[in-house]
C-alpha cells in the first residue's frame, strides 16, 4: 500500500468511527434520561447535549494542544487552538506539491482530532449520569468545562500525548483508566460534595427505590453505548493503513463483543444471589462494566480472555454498586461501579494476556486516580463556592424539570406523585 | 492510488454516508414525534416513513434523471427510471473488458444515485415537521410526490446538477438552500395554506403553549440528526479518492460540529433573554440551525468561522421562532427558522470565507425561493381543490391518530385532555 | 489493487457492516418493546440484550465451527472456540514474513466472524418478538443457546457453508431462507408450542386487540432495522476489493431500499380494504416483509423488478398476519408473517431475475423448513419437559416485568388496566 492510500484510509478511518463514538453520546443520555424519574428527564437531556457542545468548544479552544502538542512530561502546549496545518491549508489551495509534506503525517491533522474530541465527550457522559437528579445545570456546565479543557487533557499528556506514563510503559489502549476511571473519579468527587438526593438514604439505614423511569430508553442507550464501544475501541488502533492493522481491528471488535457478553452473563447469574432477584439494570450495567474492563487491552489474541475480563468487570460492576451504596454515596446510574471500578480493573488486566507490567499499571492507576480525584474536588469546591452545586430541596422535590426549565419531559401523561414529598 | 482503488473508495463513500444519512430520517421522526402531542404521535410516524418510501420511489422513477441527467440550463431528462450502466451490467456479467469503461465515471452509477436520493428525503422531512398536527395523510404523500418528483429535482437541476445556477457560480456545498431553505419554503407555503393549529394563535392575540409530548425522544431525535450531518456534510465532498478529499473530508466533519456547538450555545445563552427562560426546545433548534448555516460551506480552514456562523445560526433560529409566532404562521416544530431562515444565512456565509460572490448568492436565494414557494403554493392549493388539505376540526380536537388511524400512540397511558377541547 | 489493500478493505467491510448489523439487535429490540403492552416492556427489553449476549457466545463457543469449518456435507467441526490464525498472531507479534500468509486468505479470520456472528443474533430476535408476553425469560435463553449453537449453523452449513444444498445450486445471498426463514420456522415451532396468549384468542371467536404501547418507538425500530438492512445484505457481498464489488454493493443498497418501499406502498395501499382502515402495524411490517423479500437476491440490475419483489413481499407479509389469526397462531408483531412467509417468497424470487432454479430453490426452503421447524418443536418440546416454557396466567396477567424482574417499564406512568383482567 502506498503512502496515499495509507493516508486516505487512516484518516478515514478517525472520521467514520469518530462519528459512531459521537453516537456514544446519545447512548448515555438515553441511559440517562431513561433512569431518572422523570421529573428530571428534560434537564437530564439538556445536559447531555451541552456537554457535548461545550467539549467540542472547550477541546478546540485549548484541549488538544494541553494533551498533544509539545508534551514535555507533563502537559502540552498552552497555545489557543487547533486547526488544519499549513501544508494541507496549500494543499487544498490547489498546491499539489504540498501533498507530500501532508501525506508524511500519515493521516490528516483534523481526522485526528476529531477522534480524541468525541473521546472527551465519553468522559463527561459518566460525571453527569452520576451526578443527575441534583446537581445544578450550570455548576454542571461549568465543572465540564474544567474536566475538558484542563483535567482530561493532562491526563491524556501524561499518556497518549507521549508524556510520563507513556514513558514509564502505562499501557490503556482505549482508555479503561484515561477515559472511563477518569470520568468515574471526577463522578465520585462530585457526589461527594453534592451529596446524595434527598431522601435516598434514610436514617434508618434503609435505602429508598428509585427505579428507572423508561426502560426501553434505558435499553436503547445500552445497544448504542455497544455498538458505539466498536468504534472506541477499534478506532484506537489508530491506523487502518496495513494488513497488520485490519488483524488488529478484527480482533478488537471481537473482544470487545465477547467481554460485555461476559459482563452481562455474569452480572445476571450473581444479580439473584446478591440482589435477591433478576436485575434488569444490574445485567445491562453488566455489559457497561464488561465493555470498560477490556478497554485497556482490546487487542489480545486470546478472546476467551476477554470474556473472563468481562465478566469479572460485570462483577465489579454489580458488586460497586451494592459497595457504593454501603458508603452512602448516590450514583444514579451506577456510572462509578461501571466505569471507574471496572477501568481500574480492566487496567490492571492488561496485565495478564497483554503484557502489561503490573507496577507501572499501578502507578498509573495511582496517579490518574490522586490527580483527577483531588482536582475535581478542588473544581467543585470552587464551584460551590462561587454559585452553589446543588438545586434547593424545592426544586429537588418539584423535579429540575420544571424548576430549571419550565417545562416537563412527559407533560400530556399522567404520573404518579413520589409519596416522600 | 490507482483508478479501481480510487473508484472502490469514492463509491463506498457515498454509501456509508449514505446510509448515516437515510437515518437522519429517523432523527426528523423522533423530533416531529416527540414534539407533537400524543394525539398525533402516530401520524407523524406514518408520514415520516411514508415520505421516506414515496421519496425513494419518486427519485427513482423521475427525480434524478430531471436533476441529474443531460441538464440543459433549468431542467434535466424527462426520462423514466434510473439504473445501473451498460457498462457495469457487462462487467457484473463476467465481462471484464467492461472494468475500464466503468472505472471511467470515477464511482459506480447507483451509489450516486443512493447518495442523491437520501438527500431528497431530508427536504421532505422538513415539511412534515412544520405541519404536524393538522395536514390531512394523504394530502401531505401527494405534496410528498410533487417535491421529490418536480421541486427539489428542477433546484437540484439549477445548482448540482450544473444548470444555470452553477454557471453562474452559485455555491452551495451541502445543500444550506439546495435542501434546507427548499424544504423551509415548501413547509412555509404548506403553513400558509393548510393554517394554523385550532387554538394555537388565540383571538386576545396570546399564543396556546404546545409543548413537546416526549422530550427524551426529541432529544434523540437531534443526536441522530447531529450524527447524521457528518455524513451529509461529508459525504458531500463527493470523493474520497486522495490526500486532499481525505483533508478536506475531515475539516467538514470538523466544522460541521463546531458550527452545532456554537449555534446550541448562542441559542442556549440568547433564550433566557429572549424567552425569559432556559429553553430546551430553543438550545436543541439552535444546534440544527448551526448544522444547517455550516451546510453551504463546510470546506474552510478557519475553523472558529464555524463557530461564528453556526452561532448567528443559532440567533436566527431562535428570533425566527418569534418572528413567525408574529406573522401567526404555526410550526409545529420551528423548521421553518432552523431550515428556511439559518440556511439562508448559510448560503450567504458563503461569501465570508469560503469565497463565494454575494450577488450570485443573493441570485441563488431569491430564484430558489421565489421558485420553490410559488410552485409549492401552487401545489398547495391544487391539493386543497382535490381533496382538502387539513383535517376536521373534530379530527384535530381528538387528534390525528385516532381518527385517521384508529390508534393510539401510547394507548394504556393516561393521559391529560387538552383543556380547550 | 494490490492483495494487501484487498485485505483491509475486505476486512473493514465485514466489520463496519457487521457493527451497523449488530444495531439491528436494537431495532428489534425498540420495534418488540413497543409493540407489547407496557406490563411485559422490560422483560422484552432484557430478552433483546440476553439472546445477542448469548448468541455471541454460542457462535464462539461451537457455532462458527460447525457453520463454516470443514464442513462435510452436512455439518462442519465440533471443534470447540474459534479465533485468530497462527499467522496472524504470529504478523501481530511482529513476524512481518507471516504477512503473506495471512493476505493470502483475502480478509482478517475474525472480521469474517464478527460479520457472521451478527447474523445469528438476527435470527434469534425474530423468535422474542413472536413469543412476546408469554414465554419464560430462562426457556426462551435456552431455546436461543440451541437455535445460535445447532439450529442455525447446521443450516449454514447446508448452504454458506458449502454444504449439500450449496453443490446443489441453492441460492441465497443474505438469507432470506437461511437467516429469516430460520427465525421465522423456529418462532412459529415456538408459538405452537408455547400457545397464546391468555385471552388473545376469545371462544367466540373474536380476536382481542392487542395494540403497540409506544408507537414513536416501534417506528424507530423499523428505522434501525431499514438502516442496518443495508449493512445486512450490502456486507453480504462478502468483499469490497474491485470494481465489481464496489458496482453490486451499490445495486444491492439500491434494491434493498427500492423493496422496502414497494413493501410499504403495498401493504399500506392493501391495508384499508383487507383490513378495514389505514393499519399502521401493517405498514410498518410491509417495510420489514419487503426487506426480507429482496435479501435473497439484492443484487440484480433490474431496479424496477426490487420494487415489484418487495410490494408482492408486503401483500404477503400483510396476508399472513391475517392467515394466522386464522389458525389462532399468536404472533404478536407479525414476525412469521414478514420473516418466514416473506423469506420463502423472496427464495422463490430468485428465480425471476436472479437466475435461481425453481426446483433448487424449493429443496432449499423445504429442507430447510423442515429442518428447523421439527428439531424446533422438539427443542421446544424438551424445554417445556424440563422447566415449563410459559408464564403462569397470574403471571401474564400482571406482566412479566414485575413478575419475573420486580420492575415495571414505566413505573411513575399511570397507565390502564387491561379490563379483561
Amino acid at each position: 500500500m502506498g503512502p496515499e492510500i495509507q493516508f486516505v484510509l487512516n484518516s478515514f478511518s478517525f472520521l467514520i468511527w469518530g462519528v459512531l463514538i459521537m453516537w456514544m453520546c446519545a447512548g448515555f443520555t438515553m441511559l440517562e434520561s431513561g433512569s431518572v424519574r422523570t421529573k428530571n428527564a428534560s434537564v437530564i437531556c439538556l445536559k447531555n447535549v451541552g456537554l457535548y457542545a461545550i467539549a467540542g468548544l472547550m477541546f478546540y479552544l485549548i484541549g488538544y494542544n494541553l494533551m498533544y502538542v509539545d508534551v514535555s512530561g507533563f502537559i502540552g502546549s498552552l497555545g489557543l487552538f487547533y486547526g488544519t496545518s499549513g501544508a494541507e491549508q496549500a494543499l487544498l489551495g490547489g498546491d499539489e506539491s504540498a501533498a507530500a509534506a501532508v501525506m508524511e503525517n500519515g493521516y490528516s491533522v483534523m481526522s485526528d482530532w476529531f477522534f480524541q474530541m468525541v473521546f472527551v465527550a465519553t468522559t463527561c457522559s459518566i460525571v453527569s449520569g452520576t451526578l443527575a437528579e441534583r446537581v445544578r445545570l450550570w455548576s454542571f456546565f461549568l465543572f465540564v468545562a474544567v474536566l475538558t479543557g484542563l483535567i482530561y487533557p493532562v491526563v491524556g499528556a501524561w499518556t497518549w500525548g507521549g508524556g510520563w506514563l507513556a514513558e514509564l510503559g502505562f499501557q490503556d489502549f482505549a482508555g479503561s483508566s484515561i477515559v472511563h476511571s477518569t470520568g468515574g473519579w471526577a463522578a465520585l468527587a462530585g457526589a461527594i460534595i453534592v451529596g446524595a438526593r434527598h431522601g435516598k438514604f434514610r436514617e434508618d439505614g434503609s435505602i429508598k427505590l428509585t427505579p428507572p423511569s423508561n426502560v426501553p430508553v434505558v435499553t436503547l442507550g445500552i445497544f448504542i453505548l455497544w455498538m458505539g464501544w466498536f468504534a472506541f475501541n477499534g478506532g484506537s488502533q489508530l491506523a487502518l493503513s496495513g494488513v497488520a492493522d485490519a488483524v488488529a481491528i478484527s480482533n478488537i471488535l471481537v473482544n470487545t463483543n465477547l467481554a460485555a457478553c461476559g459482563g452481562f452473563i455474569a452480572a445476571i447469574a450473581l444479580s439473584r444471589p446478591v440482589l435477591g432477584r433478576i436485575d434488569l439494570m444490574g445485567s445491562l450495567n453488566g455489559v457497561i462494566a464488561g465493555l470498560v474492563s477490556i478497554t485497556a487491552g482490546p487487542d489480545i489474541v486470546a478472546h476467551y480472555w476477554a470474556i473472563i475480563i468481562g465478566a469479572v468487570g460485570g462483577v465489579i460492576g454489580l458488586l460497586g454498586v451494592k459497595a457504593l451504596e454501603h458508603f452512602r454515596v448516590d450514583d444514579v446510574v451506577g456510572a462509578v461501579p461501571a466505569h471507574l471500578f471496572a477501568g481500574i480493573w480492566g487496567t490492571l488486566a492488561v496485565c495478564i494476556v497483554a503484557g502489561g507490567n503490573l507496577l507501572v499499571q499501578l502507578a498509573g492507576i495511582l496517579a490518574i486516580g490522586a490527580f483527577v480525584f483531588s482536582v475535581s474536588m478542588l473544581a467543585w469546591l470552587a464551584i460551590r463556592q462561587l454559585m452553589g452545586v446543588r438545586v434547593t430541596l424545592d426544586v429537588e422535590r418539584h423535579g429540575q424539570d420544571v424548576a430549571e426549565l419550565g417545562i416537563e419531559a412527559y407533560p400530556e401523561f399522567v404520573v404518579l406523585q413520589d409519596p416522600d414529598l
